[in-house]
């Protein structure tokens, strides 16, 4: 991704270091966190310097070459965020690669580097849906931050517009945790024309005729098609159709989960009243009141135009 | 409305002073403002002391009532919101009520109860759709804090209240300004189970199951039955429609405006950025950030039930 006109990624490899663009101060401003150990990057796991399940499974393989040994790094990167399929997964992986005698920095390279192709042919597939003068509609961060570099949702937009297309992106603020805003920071660095909305105004700008199309990414997708993602997509997905707006979901084929019949099979946590009641550590409602926060929701096959992976686009 | 279990209006006359609940200060604490002259009514109405509508008509007829020359009262109180349909409708017919030897103090008395006595035949006839264990969503705030007292679309759970009837009310924070923290803030003190949500998830409850009905205000309903709310009605009403659930649009009769055909004919204002950037005067988005505003929407006639007005239930 271009961050002052300079090519990053949300965490790279450095002299034996492992940098990460510090996603705790952003949108509001661009560091760089430094971990020289594994305990320093479990700590940059744990208090979300990196977030998005991808570049977490990144950090976690990159951490894992820094060490000798493999059992004790595994053990605290395990221990940092108890949820992260992608965690896990990439602390197995390197085990098998090292257990194997493969060099822990080349394996982790490895891992990474097909996490970004496979993000790089999401956009390549989805920027041919991206037509010059189009305005298109996105919720959350489905951006290069979460996934090393590229993003899903937002992997067709970069491609595009390195390919000249001129366009126009609506950012979905995507309360209560306003990632919208983390699109916003991406898309400006980019050069790709935005502006952020209230999540209430999409139904508005896609009813006066100024969405063409909507794309998200995808947490998980059952057998079926029906997928889980950020809370809202559901909202967006029924104004789109309602609107005869086509509606993509982009995501790399390991989120579709064939275990899962459909989308009732998924299971919709509620989190903390803080996320609603507090922006950025400050309250912003009455200690008195009373909240219900889902973080996700499930949006049925019905809605979506197709998904956009890294193996073509497929129809529902 | 009931506060701290004492009956209040948003505003009322005490010994030849104007109080108002101090809406500047809400939902975060309770004040009392008072206002001695009509300089500190028009004061009031311009620093949103007093919020809404109806209720701002009622300030400008208890300022025009407080000083003798009418003439200078009606020239300070005009200047205060110029797009305030109701402050000159006040104005005027206090200038007409005074100029025909009536009382001031009465008049303006008779304007106020007679706003009153609508929003009450509004929850009359409102409360009769609610039924013991009813799951209810509102947007906005349509409430006492508006219209002097009951409100609109808060009128019907005032009342269903009052006779005893349980159900549960989910609340839309309703970004950007947040007016749904006004509306916990009237359930709350009136003893009504509720609880506020992003607005991202409305959707995720109506398809659950979790909402039985839904009922917004309206700020004006063009003369096939088409009308303009908040930014986020048109959103929750294709949801409830997607969803088989109900969906009221309660408002004096005074809201519908014969002299417009449909709701293509109503011009939807772009507010500034800030009201999307800042909270209670904290910025909470990066100083590049690219906004877009519109503050209300139109939601046509076919997502309607019916419209609850204090002289029925019309259906559309």
């Amino acid at each position: 991704m271009k961050i002052n006109g300079r090519d990053y990624r949300a965490l790279w490899i450095e002299k034996n270091s492992v940098k990460f663009i510090d996603q705790r101060k952003l949108p509001y401003s661009f560091k760089i966190f430094t971990a020289k150990n594994v305990d320093e990057v479990a700590f940059a796991i744990k208090d979300m310097v990196v977030r998005g399940a991808p570049a977490i499974g990144a950090a976690a393989a990159y951490g894992m070459a820094l060490e000798k040994d493999v059992k004790k790094s595994a053990e605290k990167l395990r221990a940092t965020r108890p949820t992260a399929y992608d965690l896990f997964y990439a602390i197995d992986y390197m085990i098998d690669k090292i257990d194997c005698g493969e060099n822990g920095f080349d394996a982790a390279r490895e891992y990474v580097e097909d996490i970004i192709e496979r993000c790089k042919k999401i956009g390549e597939n989805g920027e041919k849906l991206i037509k010059d003068g189009m305005k298109i509609l996105t919720h959350c961060n489905a951006g290069a931050l979460a996934t090393v570099d590229y993003g899903t949702a937002l992997a067709p937009f970069r491609l595009a517009h390195g390919n000249g297309k001129k366009f126009f992106v609506y950012v979905d603020e995507t309360r209560p945790r306003l990632q919208g805003l983390l699109t916003a920071w991406e898309l400006k660095h980019e050069g790709i024309k935005h502006a952020v909305i209230a999540d209430n105004a999409a139904g508005y700008f896609m009813k006066n005729n100024e969405v063409d199309m909507v794309i998200t990414g995808a947490d998980r997708i059952a057998k079926n098609g029906d997928f889980a993602n950020k809370i809202g997509t559901y909202e967006k997905a029924v104004l789109a159709r309602e609107n005869d707006i086509p509606f993509y979901v982009a995501a790399p084929i390991s989120t579709f989960d064939n275990k899962i019949k459909d989308g009732s099979c998924i299971i919709i946590e509620e989190r903390e009243k803080s996320e609603l009641s507090e922006i950025n550590g400050k309250t912003i409602m009455p200690e008195w009141t009373a909240v219900r926060n889902p973080a996700f929701d499930v949006t049925t096959v019905d809605y979506v135009t197709c998904y956009i992976t890294e193996e073509g686009i497929i129809k529902k």
